[in-house]
């Protein structure tokens, strides 16, 4: 429970805890971690934060409390704060603390509910990106008809060039077959149309690169918006700004959609009796596309797992985001990674990087 | 009933008609003038295809028929073909012929349920833009929680700079303004952030010309993906890859809700009878959310009114679409967007274009 003995965890999986980022931090990530404690019983998190208020509600929760190693820290970054700012000023921020712990190999990963942008820029700057890698990448996992989609970028890069985006399929690609389990993930990359010769020169000549590379990947072509809902491929890639506001449109339509059916079933007796019925069948429908479920943004690319929790989520869905970090450490995301880019890097293979780097 | 007297048509208000695009056209296109003949009954059409497929068609509508002008073409723009081909070798198609009587005077506008990229081609270059417009753009109306929105552009441009953000400003204004009849309509550029600075060069610099120009534009900022469906602003203003790929991410996200729906309604017979006794009140939640009721998709920026209905749609949506080329020439939007690119254009009024052109 003190800063000593950090260095000794080692052989066990160590995930670093911001415990300050999001809505209703602290609170909501110590229940968070109980939770994941009990999902991930071999995991120690070191966890930084306001010692003073962390440490009474770890002994609410005897079992995770043996589980945690506490780094008292005396800044938090704000939610608001820009990023520029925050990696200025903010070196004392359990934020900053936690992110130096993966760089230090005090822990394997980090996870954070807090600023977005702050967390980027920072472990950016801490982490470096895995040589080969020109720019980390956020990605999260979305639901489809058929399964589970991982799309990426989501807005750490706004413009992309074609290297960017034949890295993203790289690391779109190792982790569908590390934490989703896939064995050959079909890949897409988003245009505005399918047929060849659509959109940018992005994106034409990351898909040439994808069809003519000795990579492993199982490229699919083009899709178009309405693939990620179908589920056509596993992985969709695309540039940060799209990405973006594809997700946003998603989530956005998701509750248009929700706000419309709560208003039909109360417009009359008759539809709030139907609902009564439905409720349990619509309430499998709810717990299937629960967003806590599909909490975490994963941030690719950089030498050592962090994973972004949604800063307004409460402890299930942080100990969701913490279970994507554990999933990828244990399965070594960052080792497949490094070992395609190497494949992409091979003279004499017909690799060549679509842009001039 | 014949290509003469066209010319004498010209006090009414005259819409050229694509008899033959669409998936079941022609049918669903005369049945759906047939709706349009009774919601405009001082509109005249002129309509464009086979002439032995047609003519018996009409005679089903003794109404429509008296107020239709047939023009016989032989040849059909394929719903697959390369616009560029379409364009070299379509000349004599009814889509052609229909945009080419806009161009002549003997129509106001132009429908067609066609290949829209032929569509799109074959306007540039017969109708030409608008003068001080560099490029056309195609918007649709998307329905929100607040009301209607217009979305522009929908993948005419992949790429835009500054410059066509402004006047897709410009013109999607216009259209709130004529057709969907606001005041004041707000006006939003789509960003990955909604925060000063966030995006592209493209995105800030034409948010500087749309905040210090002498437009009577009320420009709201930057709007994120989920904007669009709480229906932040009126107008939304976004370059062709981004459109496309958040409309078809909304079109998509609605039809996986409803394909969980069914699936939640058809679990259990309790979750059966509780649809059963909702049925009314959902339905009239699909109706407020019918896509046929939002079909249109409209060329903005030519010099004559282009609206194309959606392939798949049936009568009912492309006399929905009948109605937005009626709209939009009966409320003037053509002429709006020339003052309003004429006041932009000024010198010496702190009106500046963003890029050069």
């Amino acid at each position: 429970m003190t800063s000593a003995g950090v260095a000794s965890l080692k052989n066990q999986t160590v995930i670093a805890v911001d415990a300050m980022g999001g809505d209703d931090a602290p609170e909501m990530v110590i229940d968070g971690l109980a939770i994941a404690c009990d999902r991930h019983p071999d995991t120690r998190f070191l966890v930084f934060g306001d010692e003073a208020r962390v440490v009474p509600l770890l002994e609410k929760h005897p079992k995770l409390k043996a589980a945690c190693t506490m780094v008292p820290t005396e800044d938090v970054v704000a939610g608001d704060a820009k990023p520029s700012v925050a990696v200025r000023s903010g070196r004392k921020s359990s934020l900053w603390l936690a992110i130096q712990a993966v760089k230090n190999g005090d822990a394997a990963g980090v996870v954070s509910a807090g600023n977005t942008g702050a967390f980027m820029a920072m472990s950016k700057l801490v982490l470096r990106t895995l040589p080969g890698i020109d720019r980390p990448a956020i990605a999260t996992i979305v639901p489809t008809q058929r399964g589970d989609n991982v799309v990426l970028d989501l807005g750490a890069n706004s413009e992309c060039d074609a290297n960017n985006l034949v890295e993203f399929a790289i690391m779109g690609d190792a982790f569908a077959r590390t934490v989703l389990g896939l064995e050959k993930p079909l890949v897409g990359i988003m245009n505005l149309g399918s047929e060849e010769g659509k959109g940018t020169d992005s994106e034409r000549e990351a898909a040439d690169t994808l069809k003519n590379s000795p990579l492993p990947i199982n490229f699919h072509g083009f899709v178009e918006g309405d693939d990620l809902s179908k589920g056509t491929v596993d992985v969709i890639v695309t540039d940060g700004f799209t990405g973006n506001v594809m997700l946003k449109t998603l989530e956005g339509t998701t509750k248009l959609y929700s706000h419309f059916l709560r208003q039909a079933y109360g417009s009359s007796w008759l539809a709030k009796l139907g609902y009564l019925l439905s409720r349990p069948a619509l309430n499998r429908l709810k717990s299937r596309v629960d967003p806590r479920r599909y909490n975490g943004a994963m941030l690719l690319g950089l030498n050592g797992v962090a994973v972004k929790s949604h800063g307004g989520t409460d402890a299930f869905g942080f100990a969701c985001a913490v279970s994507v970090a554990q999933d990828m450490i244990s399965q070594g995301i960052n080792d497949l990674i490094r070992s395609e880019i190497e494949k992409l890097s091979l003279p004499g293979k017909g690799a060549s990087r679509a842009v001039a780097g």
